[in-house]
Order: structure tokens, then sequence, then C-alpha cells
């Protein structure tokens, strides 16, 4: 595994303190990957396979394959694979909506081939998502998987709906995380293993991930992130440390997302981190991953899968990207 | 039901000739329909209802319940709702590759919410198909499906690489049509009843309805079909009857598709059909369905069944829109 900054990111962390089989299981769905997008033609090879080689944490497929456990037979691997072909179908689709040039240093689908390929692209990896589940002939588990993705795409036209609106609450920024983000987390530790209390901890870390991604959009630095300060200012997109700071600095409610450039949005990060929203933000993400670990007493889990899960929960609040 | 043109649209002749129990069905489909988009957000419901209220033949979902036959339980209504969410979520994203206002006289979701909401509503069309066919928790119906939707997408982006090219074969025409039209009719007919001699006639369906409709497009009128004529040719889109026509004259492989403007796609239409290539490729239609009938033979149904499902042969080429 390449280290790509001092703090580890979570799935480096992971696979580092785990024996052999999370490792070989991981590689074993990146293989799987790779068959995905190479055997359905030569659109999709090209475009989503440059997506797959771009990489990214896999730190979906981890969280199937770890609360799997190392019982876990070929339905784990494939479960892993169609989580991580959903995540990448919703990457694939947002970077049209934000128009993003580059996703991990990469090239987005849509700035090398187009919108339109972008969206059938999108569409294939659903699809194939779907088809791989249901090869293994689970229906519980295709449940889970599709009602994770309705929650994606309602998390996603709730995000272009409040967009550029400084007035969101709270709640709503949290109900949307929960369907943007925390759902598939759910979802994932779900497909590993069916279990009430994994359930409430894979709601949890992914609430508190993207906590921190917000936390990080507006601190940086983007040599750290991979992104430049304030893109999700610049797309409208009106996450928790700017309404923490609104709070503390009512003025900053006034502030005009839609005329904002990308140099006024570092000065619009400044700000939010002046009024100390950011270590706010940072420390409730804290927070819910300690209850997170907490939380996992009640499951039933190897002491090797729990000290796992305990590092996952460390690693989603400790990463820069 | 209303009839749209003196011709019945295959929908209605095969109710009309139905006895009570097909029509009762596709109106419990749509019920379902409603539920499906009214109770995910209310986004998806104003953008996903009026994609609904425009209605639309509906012959996917009849060809799923027509195969279950009248001893079909819940789960053919519930495939056959599914299998229309796909079809709308296809269409939902055809449109905005198309950028097309209208379709079936109401404004598209990217008209009428933008491109932004139409992807999202598409994925979350796409999502729904999937959720309720896992809650019907048959594994062989979730995969006959998400093999059907990979398909669809492989379609869709082959007609995109493939666009303004005036070379594109007969062969690769054909090809395109199994993707993105017949195996979608294919798993109609076996989502009801898993049979081979049906799988052949749905998707021999699928191929005619799929020539018919690239006919309709150069032939119009436009006051039956819905469109102006020569839509497709403005998209960049190479269908059966300009192939047939290049074949009977050759000069017309020289058009830049490019430059077309409406005008100009209404005097190639006019071009096309000089040639004698829209009775050929018409002919090609009838002749594909009368074998899927003649087809059916094989098929184990009870007379009714084989009555109606004679209906949708016939209609699928005698329709106008």
């Amino acid at each position: 595994m390449t280290r790509r900054s001092a703090v580890p990111p979570p799935v480096t962390a992971v696979l580092d303190a785990s024996s052999a089989w999370l490792p070989a299981r991981l590689s074993a769905v990146e293989e799987l990957l790779r068959e995905q997008v190479s055997g359905h033609g030569e659109l999709l090879a090209a475009d989503a396979g440059s997506t797959l080689a771009a990489g990214g944490k896999r730190l979906r497929p981890l969280l199937v394959l770890l609360c799997a456990g190392p019982e876990g037979g070929p339905d784990a691997l494939r479960a892993a694979a169609a989580i991580e072909l959903v995540h990448m179908a919703t990457l694939v689709h947002d970077d049209i909506l934000d128009a993003a040039p580059l996703r991990r240093g990469s090239p987005t689908v849509v700035a090398a081939s187009g919108r339109e390929r972008a969206i059938g692209t999108g569409d294939l990896l659903f699809s194939r998502a779907f088809a791989i589940l249901a090869a293994a002939g689970d229906a519980r588990s295709i449940e889970l998987l599709a009602e994770a993705s309705v929650a994606l795409a309602r998390g996603e036209l709730a995000q272009r709906q409040d967009a550029f609106d400084t007035g969101v609450s709270e709640q709503r920024y949290l109900d949307r995380c929960r369907l943007k983000t925390a759902t598939l987390f759910r979802c994932a530790v779900l497909l590993g293993h069916d279990d009430g209390a994994l359930a409430e901890f894979g709601d949890a870390i992914g609430l508190a991930f993207q906590l921190l991604d917000d936390v990080l959009d507006v601190a940086g630095p983007a040599e750290r992130t991979g992104k430049a300060r304030g893109t999700d200012l610049l797309d409208g997109t009106v996450t928790l440390p700017l309404i923490v700071a609104i709070e503390r600095e009512p003025a900053l409610a006034s502030t005009d997302l839609r005329r904002l450039d990308p140099g006024a949005a570092e000065v619009l990060c400044d700000r939010i981190a002046g009024t100390g929203a950011l270590d706010d933000v940072r420390a409730r993400a804290l927070e819910i991953a300690a209850a997170a670990k907490a939380g996992l007493a009640g499951a039933a889990l190897e002491p090797e899968q729990r000290r796992l899960l305990d590092l996952v929960a460390d690693g989603v609040v400790q990463r820069y990207s």
C-alpha cells in the first residue's frame, strides 16, 4: 500500500494491522472490480477503467469484508465489489453535476469523455452492481443495496435543492448526510454481517466521515486533500462548518454563494475557520466516532474484527483525504 | 383508455381484447408506480410524477402481466412496475443527452427542472426499480432486470459512440437495437414467465418495435408520432432507414449530420423515403413480428395469452407512436 500522507488513510491503517485474510480479500475485490469494468464493452472499459485505476479508499468494500470476517465467502466479495460499483456510479454522476475536472488527481469521466458518456457510464456501473449481487442470489443483500442507492439519489437531489441556501438548518444538513453518505456505510456493514449494533456503527462512522469531509473542504490544505479549499462552497453546497460559523457570526449568512470565485471562496474558508467552527465540527465528528466504537460492545464480533473496526472509526476522523 | 390515433396503440388493442384480469392488473401496476414515485421525497414526486402522469404505452409492464397470466401473483405486479421504472429512468437520462424539451407532449424532467435534477431523478427511479423487485425476494428476476439494465446502458453508450457516423453497418445497428430495446422486451416476458420460446418472442418484438420506431422518425407525420420528423437524425443517430437508403443511393453517405437543421432534416427524411427504404424496413419489422408469432407455437401458454401476445406483435408494427 502506498501511503499518501503522514496520517495513513483508514484503509491502509486497517490493512497494516490486520492478519493476512483481509488484505487478500480486498485484492480479490479489486480483481472482481477490474473484471466488471473490462467485460462489458470498450467504452465502459475506457471510462470506468480510469475511474477504477484512479483508486479511492475502498473504505466501503473494506467494511463489507471486515464485517463478514475471515469466514466470509464469495458472496462477501461480490457484495464488496457491488457497493464500490454503486459508489463509483455516484461519483461519475456527481462529477457531471459539479463539472469537476479531476477526481483523485485523474480526469473525471465527464472531463475526459463528455457528459453523455458519463451518464451512460454511471448507469452501467450502477446496473453492474445489481447484476453482480443478483448473481450471488441473495435478495436481502440486493434490498439493502437498492435502499441505499435510493437514499444516495435522494441525498443528491436534496443537496441540489438546498444549493446556495445559507439558511439551511443543521437538521436538514444532517438528514442529507444520512441519505448521501451514512446509509451506504450502514449498507456496507450490513452486507458483511446483518446485525443491528453494526448497523448503528455504520451509520455513525458514515456521518463522522461526511462531517470530516466537510471540515477538510474548508480547512485544506489543498496539497493534502487533493482539491482546492472551498470546492463545496463554490458548488453552493452549504455544510456544517458554514452553518456553525453563521450561528457564531450571523453576518456570514448574507454571503452570496452564487457570486463566489475561487479567491473569494478561500477568503470565506478563512472566515469560517476564524469562528472556530472547524474545531467544533471536528470535535463532533470525533465524538460520533467514539460513540460508534462504544456501541460495538453489543455486536457479535471476533476480537480482531472489533480491533479493526475501531481503527476504521479512528481513521475516518483522522484522515486528510 | 384514450385512443390517441385511428390505429389503436398496441396496449389499447390488447386490453380491449382481454378479459377483465389484464386491465385490472395493469391498473394495479399504475397504482404501484404512483406509490413508488410519491413516497420517496418531494423532488422525485414532482419530477417523476410528471413523467409518470405523461403516460406512455406501458407495453413492458403489459408484457410482464400477460406472460404471467391470470394466475400471476403480486410478484408479477412488482416486476411489471420495476421494468417500467427502469424504462422511465432511461427516458429521463436519454432526454438529458438529447436536450429534449418534450416527451409525450409534456415537458421532460431536464427541461422542467434542469440537468442536475434529471440525473438524480433517473438514478432514483433506477434504484426504486431494484428496491421494489428485491422486496419481492426473487433473485432470478433481479438478475434479469440487472442484465437488461446493463444492456440498456451499453446500447445507449454504443449509440453515442456511433453518433453522426453515416458509415455504421447494419449489423452494428442491429446489435445496438438488441442492447437498447430488445433486451428489455425479452426481460419483460421472462419476468412474467421464464420460458425460452417466450424469450425469443420478446427479443423479436423488441427488435420489430425499434425498427418501426426508426421508420416513424423518418416517416412521421409529426401530428401522429408526437415528434418532429428527423429527430434522430438531428441527434446524429443513424438508423436502419438511413443505412438502407445509403445502400440504395450511396451519395447520401456524404450527408454531414452535424450540420443538419430541422428543415434540412425534413429534406433528408424525404430523400430517405424516396429510396423506398422505409417500405423495406417496415416490411422487415412485419416479417420479424410474424416470425415472433410463429415462434410462440412452442411456448406453454393459455389460448387467451397466445391470442393477446399475437395482438402485441401486430400492434408494435402497426402503431403510430
